[in-house]
């Protein structure tokens, strides 16, 4: 008898993997190990939860502990793998019951990633943050939450959460000054999180823009929208630690020696793949520390193959492998592998780099190679063009700016990336450029383009329309 | 010394070839001929300006006369142009000055299409209208308004509209019973355009469902939708013809006998190409009744170009020639003729019949061969799903059902048609399709794009991603 699939990390890849597999070969054994009590939630829901509109915790779960039994998985919560042996084929196994070695056929990395709060000190103060996990969600609301109105049994947990914990954050005081460290993703949405609660949000970021990744044509009206929503930003602005008070945060202090007393830090200063369990056997990690795949999510190592957040993919306008851990590629690849094993050789499907964030009242969407430094290392000339045109027509009420910033190959004509920011249906429009970067098309095939128009949806030219327009005009230079 | 260019017809096509071509090569000189006194108006723009949403004429014009002048086109209003002798390279000239020979060096017809009202016996009765132009749009808007509310000034028409008309509607007591016959895009824009005064709206539609061009996935929540709305749909319904009393509308009659009192009809049956100058010439129409084109849009005959609602273009999905008179189309490929006769050949670019349009609150969306039989012609094998997913994230506020049809040819599985609706988002949605479509991409491909995720905008497998699963999936069986 065939060892069974072991899948180790019960989340997006995993639970995917988990679900594809016994859909397609239902006599298949699959274990599924998770280190926590939650499993197959949506991260990028945590914001939004913690700002109130999403009530309950378990509304961010996309499959019940139901669902998952009728799939005939075999999930194993609290339970950690802490070794793999590849020549054995069997993984370590920490569980409440104690510890225990378990055989695989076939072995599934889906180990995410964790937020890291390196460099920052003093990031294990109370009232200090980082959002990843319900967990930490659920702790941040509580602390908002004023004592009198609190109820741990609000929070809709289904009996997962840690409830000492929330209950402690529960009955503190709500803060009246937020520190959010790091604008990227979380930072942002963090800030329009806590203005709900009518916090008084600092945000610090190392570099001169928050969302760096989207470029400067999205970071400057970032800026001044966040400033228009009375955020205070300090661009430029390195913190070094936290500082605290009897144990709870009190502050922070920035490298140059500026200070700003706070009640409630967020860190969040990127996230590194969970690598561990795979370190000391010969399955190897990319350029990136991710863990390396073929385009089947296989590693190094026959047999073990690794998805999500933990693992590489291949960008589609570069050829290379890329770590990019979003909240798509994982489902993807995670399905792709579990179809792969049950028998289907199936691609993960290369990744364009596409990305969109909610910042307050703006879309900001990304693809592909945005920055010139990066589109240079991959052997580009890239030539860019930003360009700011109407959502709709002119005189259809609600039509709003949209920038555009378009990358092309000087050589080639070659569309390597793209960037959107408005207030109207602007971040859907990312998946226009998402998809012609995928097609491999030139800037002139972007500019004859076939989309839709109708006065309450559409200019007659698309923004994306205008800016390849400009920018073919700038290659033909 | 060269005869000048001379464009026939002064809206998207005639006055984008003119303002390219101006600007591409300023010594030559170009004649436009416009038969009327509008120019370059957004025919979309129409049934917003008769709901009131959009306040004047002149708002729904793309270039004003002073932009004109400045581009240095000379534009000769109210010249009808009768003829063209393409031995004697002239065309015969109507105007107000009397009747002459105009000698051109290239010629560009660009003379649009016209509202067709056959068979619709009656349409020339006063209160029935096709809406196609300002006038049209302006007497429209006038009879709703009650005659002591109504001034001419307020239609803010620059002194274009014929003023007589709208004054004679203007004095008339507003309707309270709209009969709409034709169920398309006019037939549907007009529904909401007219509830917006408190009229009550009756929609004939021939067919089983509006919007017959959409599919069936989008016809029918369209017709769920529209009822919802109060308007009064009377499908499978041929009208014979519209019935007057003292030279004014007053009702209908439908084939089978059935009739319905009415004080304004508004007919939406069709266009058809304004061909007639080239009948009598070597100039070939296509098997549309369009004048046939090649792909840098000049016709059989050296020197003479065609582009926008007369001509035809070429589908990418099919690569048969086609009609499909649209806004973007036009303004396109009379840009790409404009910089063709300058001297740089420029394609003008194929249409994948992309469309979208609002129905009250639902957005629809269509690219490429969604009807079967029309795919079969095409020679293709047909497989076609229909599902529907959220527009958002589950779980945050505002998610709402888009329904997405995917249409595969079984052979190739390559992509070729979809459509789409739904409230939230989903009109844009359909450019994912038509980027497709144009990028050849098979229906695997399509469910490997890495499409945007944030919950604001998009679940983590858009709907698109959706249907490109479930479609795949049957293709395999």
């Amino acid at each position: 008898m065939t060892d069974p699939v072991v899948i180790v990390g019960g989340d997006a890849a995993g639970l995917s993997a988990a679900s594809k597999l016994s859909r397609e070969d239902p006599d298949r054994e699959v274990i599924v190990f998770e280190r926590g009590r939650w499993v197959s939630y949506a991260h990028c829901g945590e914001p939004y939860f913690i700002k109130g509109e999403v009530e309950e915790l378990t509304d961010l779960l996309s499959l019940s502990p139901a669902e998952i039994d009728d799939r005939g998985i075999d999930l194993r919560r609290e339970h950690e793998v802490v070794g793999v042996d590849t020549d054995a084929r069997t993984v370590a196994v920490d569980g409440p019951g104690g510890s225990f070695e378990q055989p695989y056929g076939d072995l599934v990395v889906a180990t995410g990633a964790r937020a890291r709060s390196e460099p920052i000190r003093g990031s294990d103060l109370d009232a200090a943050f980082t959002i990843h996990g319900l967990d930490s969600a659920a702790a941040v609301r509580a602390l908002l939450t004023p004592p009198a109105e609190f109820a741990v049994d609000d929070l809709g947990d289904n009996g997962y959460v840690d409830r000492e914990a929330v209950a402690r954050y529960g009955a503190m005081e709500p803060p009246e000054t937020a520190a959010i460290v790091g604008g990227g993703y979380v930072g942002v949405e963090m800030a329009e999180a806590l203005d709900a609660w009518d916090v008084d949000v600092h945000l610090f970021q190392r570099s001169e823009r928050p969302l760096p990744m989207f470029g400067e044509a999205v970071g400057e009206p970032v800026v001044e929208h966040l400033r228009e929503r009375g955020v205070d930003l300090h661009l430029g602005a390195e913190v070094d630690r936290l500082v605290g008070d009897d144990g709870r945060v009190s502050g922070l202090r920035c490298t140059g020696g500026a200070t700003l007393d706070a009640d409630l830090a967020i860190v969040g200063v990127g996230v590194a793949p969970n690598v561990e369990i795979v370190r000391d056997t010969p399955v190897e990690l990319g350029d990136s520390g991710a863990i390396a795949v073929d385009e089947y999510g296989e590693t190094s190592v026959d047999g073990v193959y690794a998805a999500g957040d933990c693992a590489e993919d291949r960008h589609v306008v570069t050829g290379d492998p890329s770590w990019v851990p979003l909240g798509l590629t994982a489902n993807r690849a995670g399905r792709a592998i579990g179809k792969t094993i049950a028998g289907t050789q199936t691609d993960t499907g290369g990744i364009a780099g596409t990305a969109v964030v909610k910042a307050f009242d703006l879309e900001c969407g990304r693809a592909g190679l945005v920055d010139a430094a990066e589109a240079e290392d991959a052997g580009f000339d890239p030539v860019s063009r930003t360009i700011t045109a109407g959502s709709r027509s002119g005189y259809y009420p609600g039509a709003a700016e949209t920038t555009v910033t378009l990358v092309a190959d000087r050589d080639s004509g070659r569309l390597i990336g793209g960037s959107i920011v408005g207030t109207d249906r602007a971040a859907v429009r990312i998946d226009t450029i998402a998809t012609a970067l995928e097609g491999g098309m030139t800037v002139g095939e972007v500019e004859r383009l076939d989309l839709a128009y109708a006065p309450p949806f559409s200019p007659v030219w698309d923004p994306v329309l205008v800016a390849a327009k400009v920018l073919n005009g700038a290659l033909a230079e």
